[in-house]
């Protein structure tokens, strides 16, 4: 059997597996992320790690290369801009030095969410489909595109990042990376808390959840309960991210939309919303695109950079 | 010398092009378009006219394929669904059938547009670029996307069928489509018009527009006259356009934009519209894409037809 191995780093903590072409994760294990010095010690840290587990599990032989996923912009040639949870401020070939640092080893890098893609076409929710749109709903939005079964970077590395796509130019309240308006402000986890707040104060009606902590778990738990004010943040919810699904669909045309990150935990309940809006707004040609949930977690990113080693 | 022949295909006329490897067009000709009966006689009169110039230049052996651009959705495997203005209301494998007409030639087909985009990809505006998108800004708004120096078809033929993505779910009026709020119903040919007829009756003020038919071109030739009320339509337009390739650009990240189509032709003058509000609203990382004005025109399609087919 042959082995490839997923590198899956955070600004906290970096994840390896030993996947074999299958597509099982034959073992996994962790290593922190040391991020001082303008994160130095990060890939040296992970080659060394790597070199360790080659040379316990006496593999040198089967090992076919190593995939690896940043929290960063990553173009087709393995070029990272900055990584500014890992501390790094130059631009430079990831690949071409942890290459090195691994001894001359095949390494292809990309970005985390890309990353999460390709792992949930190969081995997860989006595997039976064609092209595929990963859509992480976390803090903010994050997103993939799979093309031909290959990750889509785009020109900068930025192809799939659709959190800041502009949805409403009138929107009052500025997004994070400096514009009004964006996806990630509506539809996030953090968006969904900002659109129960809102309706919270909007009405006086009885709620659930007025009496606990506002976040996207207590508002979908409140969903799940028949709570009327939370369904109609869902369906706000649902409006603006079946909206966005189907301006992405306009552009890309893909077979399927996967839904993961924290939001799509609430499961299969959120997906009626999306769907009756994206429905309506989708043209024709793409509307048969299907939208379903994540189903691998984080082994999305391990599994997702050990395929692209893989062929 | 190697050739290929581009054909490209519309609803009164078939373009023929006789086209090297080089990229240069040596021959160029026409035969009408029959759609009547379901449109039989499409392929089986392409054929019979690339065969007879075939013949009479005596190049059979110099011939690699045929490549086919056709108004309506092409999928990756050549698969059309239907062509409405051909009156083609069939399924089915377009390349095969003309395959096989040709006497079993390499033959390639696509969308029109997105045949376009290769063209202007290979040989026009986006010649010295990577990743590119394509905007046809007619009647209404057709468009391509060109990765990796091929065309992004689209799970159903409908990638880059930019035209209908949703911008103003809140719109009155309804789209060709059946939607409402569609990009192309305020920044194609069709949407200047509109606008500017908005705009007149919104405001008393003299332009030369009030002594004029209301045309995209007698909008942009006010602009260039200085008509200010010209120049607020303009800046409409450009709001709509500018926002709208800024969330392609959120998808996609395309090294440049290739403006194309009618409205084009009015020149660089429309770039500085469209461009302050793609800056605008572009994501940081999206904000570098150039956009530019097409160059080809009607060569656009034969030459991205006859490029499917060369190396």
């Amino acid at each position: 059997m042959k082995y490839a191995i997923g590198i899956d780093v955070g600004g906290t903590s970096v994840k390896l597996g030993l996947v074999n072409t299958d597509g099982e994760i034959t073992e996994i294990w962790e290593i922190p992320t040391r991020t001082e010095e303008g994160g130095k010690n990060v890939l040296p840290d992970i080659a060394d790690s790597v070199k360790s587990k080659i040379s316990e599990k006496r593999i040198a032989d089967d090992v076919i290369g190593a995939g690896i996923g940043l929290p960063g912009p990553v173009d087709d040639e393995g070029i990272i801009r900055k990584a500014v949870n890992l501390h790094w401020e130059r631009t430079f070939n990831v690949e071409d030095e942890l290459s090195e640092l691994l001894g001359v080893m095949k390494v292809k890098a990309g970005n985390d969410a890309n990353v999460a893609a390709l792992g949930e076409y190969w081995q997860g929710a989006g595997k039976d489909y064609g092209d595929m749109v990963m859509v992480t709903l976390g803090t903010g939005i994050g997103g993939g595109i799979i093309h031909h079964g290959q990750i889509f970077a785009g020109t900068t590395g930025a192809g799939g990042e659709i959190g800041h796509i502009c949805l409403n130019p009138n929107e009052k309240i500025r997004c994070n990376c400096g514009n009004v308006g964006c996806f990630e402000q509506y539809a996030s986890a953090t968006g969904i808390a900002r659109l129960t707040r809102e309706e919270l104060e909007a009405s006086s009606d009885e709620s659930e959840l007025r009496h606990t902590e506002v976040t996207a778990k207590t508002m979908w738990d409140a969903v799940k309960n028949g709570d009327k004010l939370a369904i109609r943040v869902a369906e706000r919810f649902g409006y603006y991210l079946g909206w966005g699904l189907s301006v992405i669909a306009g552009v890309v045309n893909p077979e399927v939309f996967v839904i993961g990150g924290g939001v799509s935990k609430a499961g299969d309940i959120i997906l009626p919303y999306i769907r009756k809006n994206f429905e309506e707004h989708a043209f024709h040609a793409c509307r048969d695109a299907q939208i379903v949930i994540a189903t691998l977690g984080n082994s999305a990113g391990t599994l997702g950079a050990a395929k692209m080693v893989i062929d």
